[in-house]
């Protein structure tokens, strides 16, 4: 609950910002963004992260692995509607050897709208589990920034 | 137009009907079904089309071919709302060597919704034109029924 | 973490469960199921869940009250695929005036694919927090069963 | 067909194009995009027009009306994968007192991928079809071009 009040990168993470405008297809019968998007907005601003930070994912499928979801979480605070521009804060929250996780921070207006965290496993092409290529661990640790 | 006005399979020919409750998550913000789900109900009646008169959809893929969608055209007459039944009805409109058609009736409390077409190549799994295989072909022609 | 590990709900408690064809538009590149679609699926599962024990959602809204999801966690054990049938079992897990809480259990043929839980508020239709209706209050309780 | 295979504005046309990236999540287990996402992406670029060339869709409804899909056809010529920046190009193809239709060409690297129209209908908000509003309509005609 803390990290979800607090969704906030400690000093010196790399990070990454998306706008994601709401797309009609994306309300519901509430008048209000699905909750199950916010879920494939995560994923917008983490495979941003990974393309900006590292290198696109179409590049660790060539490398033959994926980084499948093991976890998920989010917080909705604030409903969003048709239009919102939503703006995702994501950075890497922890990273281990075979996983890792990230951790967001979602705003309208500079308003908090909704906080999330995923995990994931890294995984060959057949989904099983595996170790993090060597390039991409070595990288992990100066995107982590300073945890206190 | 006129395929669209009455949708009704030729005498003889094999259909399939299925019925699915509409999901919260299928609406939108005008309170009724989002028109990309109909897209959706159509390939849930044509996946259980096939594997009522042939067999299922991932034998077709263990035989190394696919069935992508070349075409798609829809009516929507009424809207439809959460939790309405909807009932998909689902024929084979024509077929080659190469390439097939669906069509589709959808209907809540037997008041007609929409109605649709679909058209079909046969790929391989990498997406390349093939022919059909023969086990399928042969079954295509009674599917039919009399067109007259 | 241990809900998540043994998601079974109390002696006595009021459960549903759906089972869930998974359609090929479920799915994603990587030939599995896309995290995001287990979030609908839990949705499938607690509407059902509210018709079976309680009344269709439908009703809620017209008496001039949501349940929208405050909070959602999904434990993904193991990747589905397309045509695979999911058992979602779902039941209430707390609930107090304004609130409440579900758990899940997700299975295919009988093996654990995912467990997770959702929170819930109850606004008006604007999306104002208010208290449950009495009707649903009185019941809550009796969902619960026994928590030890 | 012809439209469907030159699908080129008439002269002097209103045109709006957007770019929409392919999300992991509009990809389907045939490793493409899933066919039902690209009627999401004409919404995307048809929303775009009429805020760049009328007004933003959220002032329609605070007005008082919808403008829905009443059928929606799509030619898909070559699969689109992850990642993929889509080129939509969105103009008015025809226009009446109550009705209007639109008109799609999808590319990739300029490689027309899929080729789509639109018919839609003016309703209230509660579905009633209904006349376009008199400054929508006073647009129309500017929007068209000269067709010959």
């Amino acid at each position: 609950m803390l990290r979800a009040k607090r969704p906030t990168p400690p000093e010196g993470a790399a990070t990454t910002q998306i706008r994601h405008h709401v797309a009609y297809y994306e309300t519901d019968a509430m008048g209000i963004v699905h909750h199950s998007n916010y879920v494939r907005f995560l994923e917008l601003a983490r495979v941003q992260f990974m393309a900006e930070h590292d290198r696109p994912y179409t590049e660790y499928v060539n490398e033959g692995f994926h980084i499948p979801v093991t976890r998920c979480l989010v917080h909705y605070l604030r409903a969003c509607r048709f239009a919102d521009p939503i703006d995702v804060t994501c950075w890497l929250s922890w990273a281990r050897s075979a996983s890792l996780g990230f951790a967001y921070r979602l705003e309208v207006a500079s308003v908090l709208v909704a906080s999330a965290e995923s995990d994931h496993a890294i995984t060959g092409l057949s989904g099983a589990p595996t170790r993090m290529p060597e390039h991409m661990r070595a990288r992990t640790q100066g995107w982590l920034g300073q945890s206190t």
